[in-house]
């Protein structure tokens, strides 16, 4: 059996950290291989020779999540010589991918590669996951409840979560891991759960209303008490 | 003649923009193309099997400035299709390729690349520019004096910009950019040079000092006057 590797650039590839909000905490959408073993990786891919890298990135996370246009950014290159030569998990993989496909293709697959790493948003409740060609299986997992991830994924995550603390302001992304209203606590825990820290709700919302990218909705979350909190949404 | 390229990673490129500062400007360091034309272009390269991105990059670096361990960081990944297949200049450079080296290093060459981006900063003073192989002369320029660009390598330098102004408190990027000792003028002028507009220079000092990474020097500028200004320099 073939992989039909001939259709992507070599040792060019591609990982995406997919981040969702759910029960106050921060998850990230990760698979685990297939043919046997604890492993465990990011969504990836290849880039075809007829696409550019953000559209093989769209591709690669429409093939996973069944959601078209997600919002995603580039955060860094993972360059290093032998970041999946010398991976503790190299040797396994490869010998499952030779009995599944064949060895070139194993060989194609557990070379050099330069990877460029992107962060996706998305809205959990939205994502319906679809297992890819090598994974037995997808789950959201927060945090603090990670299994050991392959090749160099963990250092993927930090510096994907520094990525996103970076541009958090900056690029208004709250918006795309809450729903369209949201109250000030919930935007507050959103904040708190992506830097992994606690806010005080006076200087928090002063800070955000200050920036001006909210709208504060006449519409109340409930009517039921005078102490409804108000909705809020991102100016368009 | 033989271009070597098969000591390298195909399709995948790095082009490093070389920031200094002098004469109150900002200048970036550009090539000219040997074979002919008005071709401008950053210093580039590629990666070879046994090295890292951050590697070759420094490599790359140290083969036109003569400098080594050169403060550089990458910043984006250009991995349009088209970048250099469509690109104005291809044909001519493909020929002369062809002309000077032989047809397949020059298809090697003028195919498809991803383009790894580096911004580095460097102090002009020590900087001893020697050309490439590609290189008929080397100049800095200032930003408001830079000729047509070859391929996509005007909107690599946008990126590069804004990626320096981002990163520019955060990462303190101002003393690979100024002496070791600086008046607070000569910062400001930096970063007036970096963000193309005016300080006032109550506030500047301000915010700098407020930010704690500058050590105010015992000494002063020059003996003469009572308003000799102080100097400063970064906090280890």
């Amino acid at each position: 059996m073939n992989l039909g590797v001939e259709k992507y650039i070599p040792h060019l590839s591609l990982d995406c950290v997919v981040f969702g909000f759910e029960n106050n905490e921060l998850k990230v959408l990760i698979s685990k291989f297939k043919f046997g073993e604890e492993l465990w990786n990011f969504p990836g891919g290849y880039i075809g020779w007829e696409e550019s890298i953000e559209e093989a990135a769209q591709r690669v996370l429409q093939n996973r999540t069944s959601l078209k246009n997600i919002y995603l950014e580039q955060f860094r290159v993972f360059g290093q010589k032998d970041r999946i030569l010398n991976s503790p998990h190299r040797d396994f993989i490869r010998a499952k991918l030779i009995e599944q496909y064949n060895e070139s293709d194993a060989n194609w697959m557990m070379g050099r590669f330069v990877c460029v790493g992107f962060y996706a948003l998305v809205d959990i409740a939205k994502v319906h996951p679809k297992v890819g060609k090598m994974d037995l299986k997808l789950e959201w997992r927060s945090l603090n409840d990670l299994p050991e991830m392959v090749h160099d994924h963990r250092e993927i995550l930090n510096y994907a979560i520094e990525a996103v603390r970076q541009d958090m302001n900056e690029k208004s992304l709250a918006k795309n891991l809450l729903p369209e209203h949201f109250t000030m606590k919930e935007l507050m825990e959103l904040y708190e759960a992506v830097f992994d820290k606690k806010f005080s709700m006076n200087n928090f919302q002063k800070k955000m209303l200050e920036q001006g990218k909210l709208e504060r909705l006449e519409k109340k979350y409930t009517g039921a008490s005078n102490k409804a909190p108000y909705l809020y949404r991102f100016l368009p």
